[in-house]
């Protein structure tokens, strides 16, 4: 069996029906997806299991060796430019969509999790650089960073300073000559140091010494480990973290000792700057949340065809495939129904910014950060559990996928703050305009569809409205009540994932219904549809529930109470 | 801070409270808690976090050496008795009830599941002896399985034959002297071969030349690895696996090479006398979800109470602990909710053992199994939720939690098996008598309960009522149509899990409601019966919905569609 089959035809699928080509003719779109899955499968795939095995090192002088054919991977990947496809050609990229883009993110994401954090986060620092950056930065950087000849980073976690970075303390000191000295720790620096790349250019956040207190008086400096002139900036990695899975990626902690920076955008001004980063990581982060959940899928499912174990009903075989068991079943159709529904989402979001509609993209971020996570980890431990015994054995391969996903969880923002971001910055800014607007789009889209997708599109509206409610709800109590909306928020993002996920269904068997019936994959589809209304709409009521139970029995109790005698 | 506080408070408060003191009186009750307590947390504990670094090494003569300390721990087990308070007094045994030792292996679970895994097996098999053994294997084996001089070990599962247990290949031939003659391979033997006791002693499942094909030709055989004349017996260990936790367990797969066994029991009747085993194994996976949960749990909230970052609405603080932030304090009183209320279910169904109420028993097994197991772990990912970053690097030791807790739900019957145990077995066997008993137990209750207690009765009542209509449900399907029964056979085995938690927290709440008020402890007991009420409860209307969805969407798709393309 192969490690993994690039989704092809479901991606395809959604870029044809659902975002209409996506402004790409079709064969250049099958040429890249086809080249890109083909270069995932077979040159990044086969390196996953090792590299979680071998893991980095990192060497007395502080450098680090990654693992075992990493090295000649990123050249294949800088040279066929799987990095470059949605930069700027300005700067040497290739200028495609970011729809693009983010459906060869799931390949490679799916192949190889932790090869893919390197040149992850390069994309955020290219954003961020041509969004802030003074010219002679951009001029310095971004063509070296677009060509994927350097790699960045993001610099932004203290020990004491993670969710909360206005407790940053790193100390950027004015030098003569308009640079800074940069001097403190950062921690949990995903690829700080590695050995992929001559040099890393590290978005460090940092304040001034006469910088306000809190997140007002943090700025953002780039910081190469090589400077301009060719010697050693005084940067260095101090230890990588021994971590619960994607041991491939080197997470370091990293020492900034007097280092020399440049200022990107305005000073104290470093937390808004680096949230450009961060949104697009977030939305990373749902990616990878899918091409976990897609190969832990396949896996199970492969496995599922071929095991034997127990019998049908009435039958004659000694033993039959696990597929003849509902149960096993039903957990690959709720798998079928995360990764082809928020496939979808994530590629619709993707297509919304490259048409330059931001309204639903920063209300959706959050929740395709936080649920894209929660349901790919879900995913792999629901398939690690077809395997039975089998899937705690290492050797097997699904135990290490469970491990890897549930690192997005935590990551760019751990999933509770995500439901902090929706509930505050999305709902409650606008009074709940905005969200609305997404409950009524989708509700005009339930009671526009064909009558044949009743089975969902019915309890779609029912889960719409109890979206409203939700929010209305939210509304009415967290202006006064700041508990309670804290309180509500991860049931209502919950809730605007399963709502979202399902809308994303309605599309899709829409899309699949003139060929339901003749082609097999479009049967599929309505039936994955038909298992979504059936399994997941129907947890939306007790998730409104939940968000309208407000805060006073969770903060009933001292915080002494929580601690054992 | 300790690595484990035992939850002594908690555990005499059920005793007392719900258990009436299980027939103990106040103060042996008291001094085995305190001292089991006092034993896990200071000797066992600390060998956690090194045994999962350390694993166990199988050496080329096939011996197997345990992490380090396990030797001198289990010398301390033995000497103070630890496994023997509920055995028989007749072969050496305390004689004490079941649900004591129930409460001191919580503690050792918590302290070090993986140390707890040898000793963890042999009461059951003690259990098979007494029951099925003849009286000269009783006399040969049992007075030093009890006293932990010896320990025993399950080999039941083969390559091709693990939840299928009728697959087993091993085969038994007779020798002259009564005796028979063991040959096949067993995988996932855990503590199959270790260093702690001089003798192992297996009871393996094995085939009859001349047996019935399939589950009604399998024979159960005790297997020594040392013969009753001292010399070495021909089963050995080939290998250990590697496995995601649980890595100071040693699970071996195990050679079988024509060795000396003596039949258990009836030829043929293996199965059933295995049955005898696992089931005290699958409680004891309920303890263990238990005891990974209070672990967890026991860390984030001194996590919750120390680590700052952000503010509480007003709070003038530079930042505060992450206590006052509500959506940590939800995911706490969840942990709260599950393992206090599960606690009190596990050592409930404990004390029917002891009273010989096996009534209730045989339904609660596959839901303390699968339920516990489940919650068990996702009650310890979401403890490392609170961590943020922190809790994916391996120094913090609460992934550590997640990748041993993840066990119990795939081993001693993966959970799925668990689920058609109980609506195959338990449910559609008697025509829903038992289940029905069971339901209007818990409405009785509800109608009784005080009505200060309404905020949990009300709901609860409403959570049995669907209860019924959801088994009516499966009763009416089922019989025609066995792929309904599996289909809603997950959602149906939660629904119990939700009811019998909540019903334990009716029974906590009233046994709290007195002293309510006026002791902490108390009043945190209804704060979290209410907790439980407002977060838990809502599930069950939608876990009745999936219960009631049928199989037609599962099993729509030919097999071959799950294969990506």
């Amino acid at each position: 069996m192969a490690d993994y089959v690039p989704p092809l035809r479901d991606m395809r699928f959604v870029f044809s029906r659902l975002l209409d080509g996506a402004g790409v003719d079709d064969d250049l779109l099958d040429a890249v997806l086809g080249e890109a899955g083909r270069f995932a499968a077979e040159a990044i795939a086969p390196l996953n299991a090792a590299a979680n095995k071998a893991g980095c090192t990192r060497h007395q002088d502080g450098s680090v060796t990654t693992p075992p054919g990493f090295q000649e991977a990123y050249r294949q990947y800088r040279e066929a430019g799987w990095g470059t496809l949605a930069l700027p050609e300005e700067y040497g990229g290739q200028g495609l969509p970011h729809v693009m883009a983010t459906a060869v993110e799931e390949f490679l994401n799916s192949a190889c999790h932790a090869f893919n954090m390197y040149p992850g986060l390069t994309h955020g620092a290219v954003a961020v650089l041509e969004a802030r950056g003074s010219e002679e930065l951009k001029a310095a950087y971004l063509p070296r960073l677009v060509s994927g000849e350097w790699l960045g980073t993001m610099a932004l976690t203290e020990p004491q300073a993670g969710t909360d970075l206005g407790l940053v303390r790193t100390r950027a000191a004015p030098n003569a000559d308009g640079s800074f000295a940069v001097t403190g720790e950062k921690i949990f620096c995903s690829g700080g140091e590695h050995d992929l790349t001559d040099n890393i250019v590290h978005l460090a956040l940092a304040r001034l010494p006469d910088a306000p207190a809190g997140s007002r008086g943090i700025s953002l400096f780039l910081v190469p480990k090589i400077l301009p002139d060719g010697t050693r900036n005084a940067v260095s990695c101090g230890a990588i973290e021994h971590k619960m899975g994607l041991s491939g990626s080197a997470t370091c902690a990293m020492h900034f000792e007097g280092a020399t920076g440049w200022l990107v955008g305005e000073l104290n001004a470093g937390l808004a700057a680096m949230f450009i980063m961060m949104n697009a990581a977030r939305l990373s982060c749902g990616v990878q949340g899918v091409a976990q959940a897609e190969l832990a899928y396949q896996k199970a499912a492969a496995y599922a065809l071929e095991r034997r174990q127990g019998r049908a009903a009435g039958s004659a075989e000694e033993a039959d495939p696990l597929i003849v068991h509902p149960d096993v079943r039903r957990l690959l159709m709720d798998a079928r129904a995360f990764t082809e529904g928020f496939r979808a989402l994530v590629l619709w979001t993707a297509w919304q910014i490259d048409q330059g509609n931001d309204d639903l993209v920063a209300l959706l971020t959050p929740v395709i950060k936080a649920y894209g996570t929660d349901r790919g980890f879900e995913t792999a431990v629901a398939m690690q559990q077809i395997f039975g015994g089998h899937g705690y054995i290492t050797e097997t391969g699904v135990e290490q996928i469970v491990r890897d996903a549930r690192a997005p969880m935590l990551y760019e923002g751990a999933n509770g703050v995500q439901a902090l971001d929706l509930v505050g910055r999305k709902l409650l800014r606008d009074g709940g305009q905005t969200v609305e607007r997404f409950i009524a789009l989708v509700e005009g889209q339930c009671e526009d569809a064909d009558e044949t997708l009743g089975f969902l599109a019915t309890p779609l509206l029912e889960a719409a409205h109890e979206a409203r409610e939700a929010a209305l709800w939210l509304l009415s109590q967290g202006k006064a009540d700041p508990d309670a909306l804290g309180a509500g928020s991860y049931a209502f993002l919950q809730l605007i994932g399963v709502l979202t996920t399902g809308w994303m269904w309605l599309n899709l068997a829409k899309a699949a219904l003139p060929d339901a019936g003749s082609d097999p994959f479009c049967t599929a589809k309505l039936a994955t549809a038909r298992h979504y209304a059936l399994h997941a709409l129907p947890q939306v009521s007790a998730l409104r529930r939940k968000v309208e139970a407000g805060a006073e029995a969770l903060m009933a109790l001292p915080p002494e109470a929580f601690l054992r005698d």
